[in-house]
């Protein structure tokens, strides 16, 4: 197996094929232009700087290309960089597929869809189950490529259904503990709550957000899919079925400072939101966490209002 | 013409018809049930309490019936209120209508009518003419005579659409003012973003919150409506032109903590924010000083930040 | 079965035990005292008001007393309370014991108990096994028969050790899940995190706080327990082992505001906040939607926000 | 007439005299001065970097002084900047006032006198009129050539007469719509309530705060003035007609954390601080909407809550 | 001496000449009227309820009056009340003067005066010193009987200068703990920062906000003190000297939130709001653990974020 | 006496001793390295680029040695900065001692320990006079020469104890004003408050978090020692005595989101929390004003805020 960005140390000489994640042409203080690289594997990031970089460079190394890099990882700042040698656009024979060099959720798309389609038969309220199936037809082919974020949590290839399928796991064991809880409604509310990001994102390669994403949001995005399934499948909308479907997605961020225009006021719309947090947060903190030294604490976390977590230098031994 | 409610003086007699907006039974500490009443007019409430309540009373007096009144306008801990020494259940002959003592907008509907579609003609994006008009159309009768809020501003009969034609008024003089603001972006929004209302409140007569207007709120559920509208008008709800419509509805309230879902992100979207915002304190403060003495501080009003307000003791002349 | 307080209908006349839960002396509006009472049975708790009290009824009738009750069952203001015919303090040969009156834990507490133990050979790091055993035994006495909260959630006997073991159920679903996480630290964190509350709680019957638990507060004051554990048991308070398990239940309010001393640092400690936050707001929300109608809402709930949950009038058919 | 600043297109050579509104002496990796310019003219600025800084180039490029520029326009991370080919300080027969290079407002300054003199006419209470006009005539030199600010809204020489006469417009058709509202008040409170900006601030170029600027502020500024008018005119500051009037003013920010001592109280009060918050809103996205290019967002705008804002691609035409 | 309120124990019968505080006529629901009162004497205040109140009773029984009252003290709620005997308006020969029975500065006026006269010699910096001389003068009859707050803190006869004094007192220590504080300032800002409430308020008998001082405050007041003393001893209200005082007490409230037009941008400001803060504080837990039983908590208190403070049942010796 | 280096002037040539604060080794845009030194002596800090650093540079040149250095004090973007011409490593027979170049308290070691032994002869109550000389025995040697801060306050060799010392002169003059504090109390409170310092940070050069700071806080770690003294001298740990000096220790940050567990409900408590804070204040705000020019402002401090401060053109004279 080939060694990736993450396997190489700091010090080691590198030679390897990445994909370009972000090529920003700067100025140097010496008036001659660089190249601000962020290099990307499967294993994860790092950056690294391309001196003197003539229009030719800047023309052919760009956002989404695969290149082979010769170089030597090096720690600057307390950070791992590139310290580039050489650098050629893949050939003819080599690996150029971008998709190839995404990080991927980290279980196949296969049993993604399997789990989905066994929550679905858990849905035995009619309405809820056809317009869930309705609504994950017509996402088909994003929702199981598409990243959950574009930065944060389960930002990668798949992110969105693995995330998903994660919180249908602790709804499960959830909705088991409490059994006053109405199943169908929180796995509704589960598949459905964030399908919206199928069309406020712009895809798992430099994942940006659309105008409807920045102008909408996709809570009211899946909300208006809602809406058209009601229509095309005749189901009522001013139904009590349906206006708790619709509540349990709308309240999923649980506050309004969040952006959701209602806050929960079934339980499952507050049981949804609490899964949501919480699967969110677990896969934030593993993915800093991940790279971080025992005994190290990891950089401050933005989205976990700036708090640094601890590794610790003798963990538990997980069971075997 | 008849003395309603207002034109009495403390301490004097009073002898008239008006509508019972709220009945509620209590128990008195001497055991015995009585009903203390809230008395409405078109010039405004107060509060009663009718003691020794037998079953037949409580039976007969209920909100929403028209009763005559005989008894006693008094100050009670700064408050007036009606010492009630007969009433009895409007006769044959007598007025039994309740929308005879609602409050009403200060403009008759057909003007207000008008208005409004003498506005739509100025919307010239063709699109959004059309999904304006649609929506009109769908929810006609409840528009022109829904309240614009279950308390606060506008709640009265015809509120609806008289704070939307004083948005518009509003709206025509800042688009005279600063050019470059799209007129018909604006002209749309103020028509439709409160249009929900219809559907998030109960009525004109003892509004109350529906399900769908606790659970879903007005501002999704007229998003709802734009949805339903492209799909009957063949409209490309992807469209840049749908984008900014619904945003500038989604965006009115201004902020995430005041329920809406995004933050205004175009121009129109935080100019219709402010009208908004300006003519709902404007008209509840109106509301408060109406009643407040000249040299007086109103109560201290909730809306508003708990801020009372104060009656200058001799105003400017108004232009005469 | 003999019928309890909630077993009656509005309107129906009454003949039951109960517990007095609270006997507020007052002056009525006559110049006379009357008793204001709470009435409790494992069934929940009602109001009634005891006229013209005289001094011996005033000081019979006290809190934690048993008395024989008969009288109705009324309305009053959308909330239940009993008007009172006659009541007699229980006497030699009826019903005693205050705990019979008291809701209790919906699980017995030998159950409570076999799967704590069962949880504490899971922690397998031998320093937090011990301590924790070492507290447990400490606090055996008072840990299974608290209530967890004075008031809002699991404020019943045994309610302490019912919220850790539904916890437990729910660390063991989120460990199952995500590998990387220490589950010796979190069951460790899970027992321990509010075993402080049977220091800063009075008891099950009339809770109060007492004066460390004002002053001190249940967190520091579990704290407190792991120092002298560490003393006891000769474990070194300075090593890694101690300084986690310390944070994991200092922590555990997850911010500053909420009164934690330090905020999640740890995987762990995030997970354990997260638990701890969902079991309460579930139990919590149970207890209200429990005596609400269905197609109503609950009344406005203080812990959460102020906000009224809706129970629904056709929930699904849970699995049976 | 001359091309300036924004009319040459990227990669474009320019050749033109600008105003240097800033130049930072910093030190290069290698040791060399340079310097960092901000140029501008009255389309807007544009920042250049003059490497290898002389003595003497850093004795003569100073803030405030009209050079002869020959460059290229370029993009640099997404925003225009100059590259200096060559430089000198404007001589003998070229431009060499720094005024014609100012931002100006919109409106000439005789048009803004008009106006603000007719507005005067309606402020038909006598003390107020004379308080205005008192304290008008004292700021008359600076009041029509300051800024309203030293960044964010209305930076522009005049801007402060420009913002103030854009309110009165708008101050004009809210007070048409309602007529309960104290025109002469609403007037009055509009020509003063930043008339303490002439002293808060340096004046129109290189904009500083004074001391008196930061330890005092605007809004008292402006009241001593108040007091020294009634002072002056003989009028007595006790009346209610002083205490309205300085009210007004002290409360036109709207809430104490935005600076106002008191929070209004006044009908007038809060119209004035709308009026206030909406133009300085709009003035303020429409500075950063001129510069996006249609189909894009704005940079976040620090003084509206870091929001971005869209320009669309197909605006509505607006009226011909 | 005489026997006050706070002299008699709960249940023992009193017999006492009181000043009314309130009489607050309300209707009991018997429909009789009855006078809800609160008597004060210098031990402080105790409400009673006066039943079956006639029309003479209602015209006698005024606030501001004293009068001669025989009852019994007993437990209400947990709060002492009095149990109305008999009642008679004070005779001639008889004590008369409502000042006799308001609550006092326990230092006598004369002290006070003498203490301010001493720190005046301190202030050594010419134009501070001539300015606080001559609002003091403006001010003395006043300044030496109001009230520092309507409620909360010092709001008793005296309590302004009280309060001033204390903190005169507390800045003395600072000054002499850290020499590079300028005594001066800090002095001149104490006398001075709330010598704006002899404006604010109505004075010491049934304290009431003025006019002025709910639409001006009493910041805002003393430094329109200011200017008008710089108008009247020709100083110049530009100089660094006057910008730095009226800054020290425009500042004195520490935040925005709290009133201040502007936030502590001096060191000596800094201070001053400390002091203020810390006086305060101490001050209104003062008067509330007076009344608090050892052993007990406090009510809660609204000036201290709804804090309640307990009363230590050993306090340590004090020095004797 | 040798000059340090904020004895010369900007453009003066140096030649002195002086400590590494910080050496962070970064690559220069020519791809070279360079070193970002911090140098330190007692009259404070500077910083300098050492370019083209070689291997044997970076390996020597570290954090916590002395070297001597000439070169030249230069300005940079308004901040002082050096500009280096040689460095070398202190050899024998120069200053080599860390500590020599350390900023220290202005009071000596036995100052502090005096003031500190006196304050506790009045601490009259046995049991806190215990634990508080059994912890100053166990945190003897670092309590005197650790800093109160890392940075922010009082953050110098010494400068818990100082901190502490000032604390113990405010609490005599405020015990002093207000009799009914209790004196003991808040000495003991002042004494422990901040003890934990001790464990929470690394020592007094190069200061960091340690592990335990980090994860329980200095205010844990001080209970945690009231604990341990009380099991050491065997005193009860329920008794009212230490439940109100850990109270007071544990309530010194004021509020719960400033870290405190439990807000203040002792009026000790209340006072010790003011004088910390007043304290930390003004040393904070002398600590920036002590480098400020008269007539500037200081830089904006994090920690106050993010206010800036002015220093006055001509301070009062202080007394001689």
């Amino acid at each position: 197996m080939t060694k990736q960005l993450y396997d190489y140390q700091n010090d080691e000489n590198l030679d390897l094929f990445v994909l370009i994640k972000a090529a920003d042409v700067r100025v140097a203080k010496n008036g001659k232009k660089f190249i601000a690289f962020v290099f990307q594997d499967r294993s994860g990031e790092i950056s690294g700087k391309f001196w003197d970089a003539g229009q030719q460079d800047i023309a052919q190394y760009q956002t989404g290309k695969v290149v082979h890099l010769t170089g030597k990882r090096e720690l600057y700042q307390g950070k791992p960089q590139i310290k580039i040698f050489k650098l050629h656009i893949a050939k003819a024979g080599e690996p150029q597929q971008p998709e190839q060099f995404l990080p991927k959720a980290p279980v196949d798309q296969t049993t993604l869809q399997d789990e989905i389609n066994q929550a679905i038969f858990t849905i035995t309220k009619p309405s809820w189950n056809r317009v869930v199936r309705w609504l994950l037809k017509q996402h088909q082919d994003t929702f199981f490529t598409y990243p959950a974020a574009k930065t944060n949590h389960h930002a990668f290839e798949g992110g969105l259904a693995y995330h998903t399928v994660s919180m249908l796991h602790l709804a499960k064991a959830i909705c088991d503990e409490y059994p006053d809880i109405d199943r169908a409604l929180v796995y509704a509310g589960v598949i459905l709550h964030d399908m919206g990001k199928t069309i406020e994102l712009s895809g798992p390669v430099a994942t940006q957000y659309t105008l409807a994403g920045n102008l909408i949001g996709h809570i009211v995005l899946i909300d208006e899919g809602i809406v058209q399934a009601c229509t095309a499948l005749d189901i009522d909308l001013a139904s009590e079925d349906m206006v708790l479907l619709r509540h349990v997605v709308l309240a999923h961020h649980g506050k309004h400072e969040y952006g959701s225009p209602v806050e929960p006021q079934l339980l499952e719309a507050e049981v949804l939101h609490h899964i949501d947090d919480l699967d969110a947060s677990i896969q934030m903190l593993r993915g800093h966490l991940q790279h971080t030294t025992p005994g190290d604490f990891s950089d401050r976390i933005f989205g976990m209002d700036g708090r640094h977590f601890y590794a610790p230098q003798q963990p538990d031994q997980p069971e075997a």
